[in-house]
């Protein structure tokens, strides 16, 4: 009837942060980017797990302001020196071509390769992630201190790519509940091989897929595998009538380092998922941060529009931006533990389980206390110090269930772990003592 | 007409702290419990200051959930070891016996004595107060450390007590004011020999109700001595259709040490005698300690329990549970004084003149100030830079008064004690600048 | 069309802390008082740079609780010792006389005399500010130290003033703009020879006035230049139905030494002007205090009267009554400097600014965000780090710009300066994305 009882035993699994670590893994050496191959590569990884619908949008498709660009595809790419060795070579990093980058296959001089070449002088061991997607370009990223000590010389400088009509790519994947109503779980698939953004997310959110179709849940659960910002956008707008059935959401990215947890909230600011993962992330033991919506990020930038202004925030371990690691080639494999994969799907299957059950209920005797002694609720002799503390629970639930407050509320006006407080509530609602309100 | 001006001359008195605790140290031997001729002998002695309107409740009524329980009464209770000697003797600590203990007279061994013995192995002095009302049980408290000394015999156990069909005995005294608008007052009846748990807090409002009756008030105060929980139950399921004439309310305990003092606010939070004590307290030179509502303490629980939801507050000086002599032997007559007695006394009284003097009153001239030289309410050479402080009160209540404030909003407002912003009042009334809201 | 663009070029100058500071030093050896002929000449010097209209109110004028006093004027006034030596001489300081001092021709003891002296004790090097309007009195004002000095003898006291019929003085200025809406700025004209409080506020108002008399603004500009409180009385009982144009106001004093700034915000506490000004002063560089409304200070005691409650608040740089200076012979020409005066008119015209340019926008694409690269408004290379702050402003301008908030609003939500967010707006209002709301 309802997700709670079932998380410990069917959400969560021992080897869940290994069976995602695993996933990352494979996906990693895919060269993604907003369209293309590389896109469509990974949605089949993903779909060796849950039964996901594949989407083609043609280029030229105008979505609100936007239009689908060409698709772009890439085969190798290399910068050669005079001697015929590759200085840069595509096929050991994608990072190595601007995304998006036109094709282009001639010698020049360090002058004019300079042009195109990007760095990171303050982290001069590590290629930066450039993209280029709405004006044509090419161009290669390589670490500095290489860059610094290419000699002046004739290069040979190949990007064998294709930018042509074609089609924009996503995928989703639809659980669905007792009610139509959704809970959007988003995570951006156009990053090539960065691991912790966002290879950890798409594959956290394909495991928690893969578990939750096996369980009957209150809400439908609405997972997008898209491309960023233009995949959000596509999906908006194809779905412009039904976004309003979104009651709650999450983007999901970043999921697998050992920061935070860091939770960036809805445009709204006191939306249930705005509340329900900050109990959650509040009484995890871990020191979580909490944002303030604004208007920079992830695909939280599309849901929160003021158009749709829908009910959906960010989820990430270490704040996006603010880790040296971020949009570099150091965003890698090794930047991403099995243990962080499986704290970050705990603490996101926690905030399902609290929206799942939270629920008004009614106090059945709410002039004075019951005699909970007579249902065998409490302590028999009194007066003993140590008795109050366990009662808490249930005296909290009895005196502020009296229709305006939900057991989440008084989760968070009597700091208690929600967990505490459902479970308290099943117990005083078997023994007639508690009502659920009609929703 | 009002309590105001003869608070310092009627309520308040030099001998009050003295007057209370004498009370105390009277009614201190008494074995109370939440039935039975303790109860009865407690109300006689507050019955010498006040007529105090005795209410017998026969055994078995229902009120609410529960139900009247057999009355429990005590003559002896010993423990004697195998030379006859008592090792336990009622009669020297009314604690030794768990309260509503059934009657026992045999021979046991110290292994089964043992199952029915009560201490505190970290305050290995001290006897501790356990009770048993709602399951039928025997058992002595004693310090931990005699316990331990007890050697390996047979002991003759007595406790010659019964449990039969009788009544709950509750007393209630009511002041009528202008208004029968009432002010509860209530203190718990249930305690045998703690002395601030609470023969402090019957002392307390006896004395207060003895001298209250002498003036004039706005509101009618309602004195209620009942024991805990059934008590106050009893009392809700017998005036369930005029509890909500009480407009304000406090529930009194433990009010004569020297700690706190400490409010726990009503469940609505924000009601007038929240926010009247909260003023005085602040203003009392004190540290206080100013508490959001909990379901757990006195018999606040059930005046705020969410079907009644009363303006009833909690007052204690240190907050309970949180002091070593709790619901312990070390809770006796050398734990409270009449100094500390009497400033809760004024405390008490001071808020009950908040609540009797608050009102809305409007600026009569509220178009730029007065000309307040004309009416010699002002210094006569300008520019000093002393002089303005005295005015605030002044300007402040003619600035504010404009309809939607209070005397006490006023005075929370400007930080000014309500006192001065009373009597300042008063000064603008009589000079026609002022003029009382109609009520 | 609006103030916005023309304050760099027309509001402030390079020159205006001088221009400031030199007409204060026209007005400070002035003797003003409540009326009289140092008011009017004071008026004068106003009038030498803007179209001021001056008003006489008759003696015995009522003005609400008030009655316009008798006009005071004074020629001379001196202490002579026996040897004809002039102790007390008021042509050196005009603060020598107790301000409405009556005439008083006469030889009279030291003990006499001293009934009539005023001084500083623990400033007992400077000369105190004075007055006694309302209550007939002489009085002179003197260091502390010299009167500790004056031998016991006989002195001659000549005070050659004049209590008579006569008139209350005033001036105003009005800037018509756009609509009938006022912003009132005001400044007291009555105190003498005390340079920041307020040669320096009139000063100010002077050449603002001078300077927005040139352009187009929304809102009409009112400055009054009034005696303290009789004045601002006066001008609101001849105003009393005209009172409620005014939209924002500001009382301005002492602007010109380099403490604060302090604003002190109008009763209403959130009104348009509070929010304005807030911003200006937390975005200056400096160290602002914001003070809550208290009915104690300059005439925004009068505008804020309940039977007004005009949004009027007070800017000063020094806390009032905070620093030594504060109504003694300290307050002179050293005290204020041009470029603390330059300062103080920036941050006023800075607020203007604010006021005058903030509205409500709409998003015209509220669903998803805009292709900003499309209109040359995103850096074209993505992933960098570094892009992204100076978008900020843009984003949050269409993720807010949902009808509800203003351009102030998203500025002090998104913690961003006035001048960036409305220039942004401006931006984006020309390339279509932006829409002014219908006033």
């Amino acid at each position: 009837m309802n997700l709670r009882g079932r998380l410990g035993e069917q959400l969560v699994t021992e080897e869940i942060g290994g069976e995602i670590f695993a996933l990352a893994t494979k996906i990693f050496p895919i060269c993604r980017s907003i369209t293309g191959n590389g896109v469509r590569q990974t949605l089949r990884e993903i779909g060796a797990h849950v039964a996901l619908e594949t989407h083609e949008v043609p280029t030229g498709t105008k979505v609100f302001d936007w239009t689908i660009p060409r698709e772009w595809n890439i085969r190798d790419a290399y910068i050669k020196d005079s001697r015929g060795e590759k200085v840069v070579d595509f096929t050991r990093s994608n990072l190595h071509v601007v995304s998006y980058s036109v094709p282009v296959h001639r010698h020049m001089s360090l002058a004019e390769l300079s042009q195109h070449v990007y760095t990171l002088p303050e982290q001069p061991d590590l290629i930066p992630y450039r993209t280029s997607y709405y004006s044509e370009n090419w161009g290669f990223c390589m670490p500095h201190r290489q860059f610094e000590n290419l000699p002046e010389e004739t290069y040979e400088v190949l990007i064998d790519s294709s930018l042509e009509d074609g089609y924009l790519t996503y995928g989703e994947y639809l659980h669905k509940g007792e009610t139509a109503d959704e809970f959007l779980l988003s995570a951006h698939v156009c990053h090539p091989s960065l691991a912790n953004d966002n290879c950890s997310g798409v594959a956290l959110l394909t495991h928690l897929a893969k578990r939750i179709t096996r369980l009957r849940t209150r809400y439908s659960y609405r997972f997008l595998f898209a491309p960023g910002t233009i995949g959000a956008i596509t999906w908006l707008a194809r779905n412009e009538n039904n976004s309003q059935r979104i009651k709650h959401g999450l983007v999901i990215s970043m999921v697998g380092d050992g920061g935070g947890p860091t939770y960036k909230k809805s445009r709204r600011g006191n939306a249930k998922i705005d509340r329900a993962i900050g109990h959650t992330l509040r009484h995890s033991g871990l020191t979580p941060t909490i944002l303030d919506f604004f208007p920079y990020g992830y695909d939280e930038r599309q849901y929160c529009s003021p158009g749709f202004n829908l009910p959906v925030g960010l989820f990430q371990r270490s704040r996006f931006a603010e880790i040296p690691q971020y949009h570099t080639s150091a965003d890698n494999l090794d930047f991403i533990r099995p243990d962080h994969l499986a704290r970050s799907y705990r603490l996101i299957a926690e905030t399902l389980d609290v929206i799942e059950n939270d629920a008004i209920y009614r106090n059945t005797m709410p002039k004075c206390e019951p005699q909970l002694g007579k249902y065998g609720l409490y302590g028999q002799v009194g007066g003993d110090k140590e008795a109050a503390a366990a009662n808490m629970a249930m005296l909290w639930i009895l005196n502020l269930s009296d229709g305006t407050r939900s057991l989440l509320d008084i989760a968070d006006h009597a700091d208690l772990p929600f967990t505490i407080v459902f479970s308290t509530a099943r117990k005083l609602q078997q023994l007639g003592l508690l009502l659920l309100d009609a929703r």
